[in-house]
């Protein structure tokens, strides 16, 4: 376990020139070295599940290993974000004293640990995604060997990239066999159809109006995905991430999740969803205890470290954003198109 | 107990007419209805705080139980936040089949409860500060006895308006006394003028250059409290809500709390940033769980739930948001200006 | 919801005779509603559960559903244990005020909840493994109606019974096919036959002996699940529970759970250890709530509550101890007997 | 922070000879690693509780940092017991892979960690007090460096009996002032004399018996503090540990908690038991993750490791088991003793 190592590397830079250290820094110290301990494990697991995706055909037999692993991701995430409310005990007057005039973000933790930024390319993060923090580019606090190995994982698959190319191989997607995404578009076109007649019947012209303004809506929502120039104009934009073949991919493991052949397809999906939401809470409760740490300044230009931070806890940092917003698409289940018999026994 | 009328309260709405009930509802049901019990228990709690801090001169005696009370508060939030872990092990499929087409903020849940609404005002809200979901006025979905209660609660004194009154009266604080703010104003514009003074003597330009702009920082900063205009326009943007008289109550129990008589006082408003802190996250778990069960419909007008729910994540919904803040104001501990012997007396 | 009927159960027994409630007891019975109501949606799922087992062949399309519901099960109890931690903000002084001279176990926790007893039977406690509780039969509390659930969830197939036939028909186990347990059998015996002759070459006479003993162990270990006999004597004591067959197909799943047909089955035996290790962690955290609310008294005769809950946390309460249990039977990758052919086709 | 040396500390043993490395491996010395960190930090925060306790007279000032510190190692205990959710993860074939035929326990973790040792002999364990595992005394397995430091920490004052001593002090139990055990014992016959006096009226005889049994039960559970004797053979037997007097001044917190300076005596007790409680629940998830790990091998002589951790999880280990039983010791609010006017002066 080389614990000799591990146990000797806590210096309490508030002890320099023979002073009384701060106590508090020590669970500073504890704290970001157990945190790049778990990014490393993290780390660890995301580069074997990118090895295991990497073949051209995902082995049946590896899916519980990949899904075992993803989930262990999220694990991790969840009980690091635990990790702040050990981490605000520590006073801030406390932690005043020993980071003096030092920035937050320039003490190894958020905009400078190399090991989350891996993390967070490996996962899938891109650089026309992020919130830049004061005009500057995340690299650019990287230098040297740092710096290669973040090039270096921007240029290799990242987990985003491996699972879109699965989801397009989706079987049932095919236009010469079960055609999925061309019967579900009828099925919704004649839902939304239904539902405009019945408005028309509406005799009070307000109920009447909301009812077709409800109708425009449900139209517009899914036009977002049957319509491939509205779905890349989103992913332009940054509201969307999979593309078009990839969404329909996801959304059919969706749909036909009972269909044994989907029941770990549909675990990873969800898996993955778990990477994403443990993610962002952590970000969030991070934001939350910088916030006590070190306040909200105010002042001329510059924002603050926690209003950077709280700008990474949006949408825009969310990997499989298009997972979460899947459900934008359910319908009701006997709207859902059945498989024909060949299908069916594909996915059993 | 009372648990025959606790345990028959659980009507499946999808098995109406003899239809077979949606298997996950049940899970929705008893979700939300402790939740509701939960919200219940905090009101409770809040409302014995309130009792207590109501007397003209809040009884030192009380302040074990006051902490202990408004500590439960925030544990009972913390574990409301896990709930929404066992909540999102529900199928959006599921759910969109009991829930059929009625919007999620109908369902009983946050828009629409009136113990989460009491709960926010007893706490503190109000009705600037709140964000509107779809024009529409929070109060507008309630009638009858229900709207009685949520006007009676906002005619009473909020724990917030309590906890002003309280920090106004810190003792220390009296301009015929120790006069702490005007000594606090004195040693932070040393300590700029100082920094300044060092920054002039800096021989590279650029250097100098983002020196100053750091000294103008800082000054600003603190411009914010000490120049009782600027806190009134903050307070006025809903960027700041305690008094400046309490605001200066606050920063002294923080900077002086190694003082016997401020022990509790510093662990009670420890105990109020933890009730923000743990509401917040209960609100962003809440609002993850939102877009996992029903996405982000995109449609002409009208936000949707999830856009309304990630809104009241932001510093507006802090009720205590100046306590989160009030690091930005600390000091380097030799720039606290000593007690005089009198006060250092009377607070220990 | 129907929180109107909800909300208005909280009737506190200290506020009769228009004494002054005791303000803690609204927080002892809103722990023990919300506590009931989670213990309803566990036997909602328990029963889904059972029902989807209950069919002679278990459908494979069920098997999502099966794990998700299962899984649901660990994760309620998971939540139930942190209640605890906000009950333990109650004063034991509060406490003894409002519950007088009653026992705990007389207070509707524990000893005398229907639905927790309920929950035992379901998930398949039985009467032999129940340490009793000062000489009294655990059903000698509930008359009426709640005797006759009682008796009838006893007399109904229980989880543990219907995971045990499921088991028993693992394929795989077949003499007359790839009769899996015998070919294990001799990988063992051959295991340990060169342990023991690696041994007999040691010079020295302590290692030499050590190594014998550990030897001796190994087929002591081993023989307890080779010899029926042993096996038997093993349940009737209470230490193991699963049938021989089906210990045999838990063994196989353990083992090959790469092979894609046992993915499925593999995750269901872990969410089913899962149940066991959450409800053994709720009984832990009950027990140590208990010391502390109420001590553990002495006197002459009786076993206190605090003592009969700490009972309750022992290995005869987990339902799949034989899960739990299943790693001592565990032997290197290379010592596995491969899989033929045939077998290998038929599980992929 | 030295992430660089912390970072290459990760070295799988698994790999040696250029094997493939066991992927888990990974997990279990990141896992183990992390534990340790936190281990130091829990010594850090332990020995300056100590320090703080270790002048004649424990300054008022210090109260609140005190109480801070020793919160934050509940609170840190509280997160390690989630780790093992995490490593759990792993599963116990890789598990068996990479310890190859090393016992768990030699592993680094639990028997062979230092750092758990000297936590647990700073709190306040001692060798009396441990059960054997496998005839051997834990310190069998130190050498060197280690077992001095280990001496070292035996020799020194531990937590426990600072405490012990701060609790003699406790103002209001001195004989010539306002002598608080007289006047409780006092208080205590008085209602045990009128609980009899009540049983003797009974005119059932089956109600009758049982009265007086209670009686009979409650006098000697008072007895075992009253009579001095008593309490030291419990002392002796394990099963009690503070002197009769610091039992005294524990009890007269409790009872007069709401006196303004008990206040924060009566949270440091609560504090101290929090870290029992969750210590305890580490060991209790400890020994849980190695049953799945590695069984409960059967075998001739020789307890298995998870028998020896299991039995770490009784009472014997609670360093402040007296403080976990005191509510044994509570009675009804109108029988404890008034102060008088000179006490109740000093208390405020």
């Amino acid at each position: 376990l080389q614990l000799p190592r591990i146990l000797s590397s806590q210096y309490l830079q508030s002890s320099r020139g023979n002073k009384i250290p701060v106590h508090d820094e020590h669970l500073f110290i504890v704290t970001h070295q157990t945190f790049e301990l778990w990014f490393k494990q993290i780390i660890h697991e995301v580069d074997s599940v990118r090895q295991i995706f990497a073949d051209a055909y995902l082995e049946e037999r590896n899916m519980l290993l990949l899904i075992s692993r993803i989930t262990r991701v999220s694990d991790i995430l969840q009980l690091l974000s635990d990790h702040f409310l050990v981490l605000e005990t520590m006073t801030p007057q406390d932690f005043l004293d020993f980071r003096k005039n030092k920035p937050y973000l320039q003490n190894g933790s958020g905009f400078q640990s190399l090991q989350f930024r891996l993390m967070e390319i490996k996962l899938g993060m891109t650089d026309e995604l992020r919130v830049q923090y004061n005009q500057q580019h995340y690299m650019n606090v990287f230098f040297g060997e740092e710096k290669e190995k973040l090039k270096r994982a921007v240029s290799e698959k990242n987990l985003f990239e491996l699972v879109n190319g699965w989801l397009e191989r989706t079987p049932g997607l095919e236009a010469n066999g079960f055609d999925f995404f061309d019967k579900f578009k009828c099925s919704v076109q004649a839902m939304h159809e239904e539902f405009k007649a019945f408005g028309e019947e509406i005799e009070d012209e307000d109920e009447k109006k909301e009812h077709l303004l409800e109708y425009k809506r449900g139209v517009e929502n899914f036009d977002s995905i049957f319509d491939e120039n509205k779905h890349n104009k989103m992913i332009a934009a940054g509201d969307r991430r999979f593309s078009h073949k990839a969404l329909q991919g996801a959304l059919m493991i969706y749909l036909y999740r009972d269909e044994p052949r989907f029941h770990l397809p549909f675990q990873l999906l969800h898996a993955l969803m778990d990477i994403d939401s443990h993610l962002t809470k952590f970000r969030y409760s991070h934001t939350c205890m910088v916030q006590r740490m070190i306040g909200r300044k105010i002042g001329s230009g510059g924002s603050s470290g926690y209003l950077y931070l709280r700008s990474t806890c949006s949408d825009r940092y969310k990997i499989f954003v298009d997972l979460m917003n899947l459900s934008s698409f359910l319908v009701p289940r006997d709207r859902i198109p059945p498989l024909n018999r060949k299908t069916r026994r594909s996915l059993s």
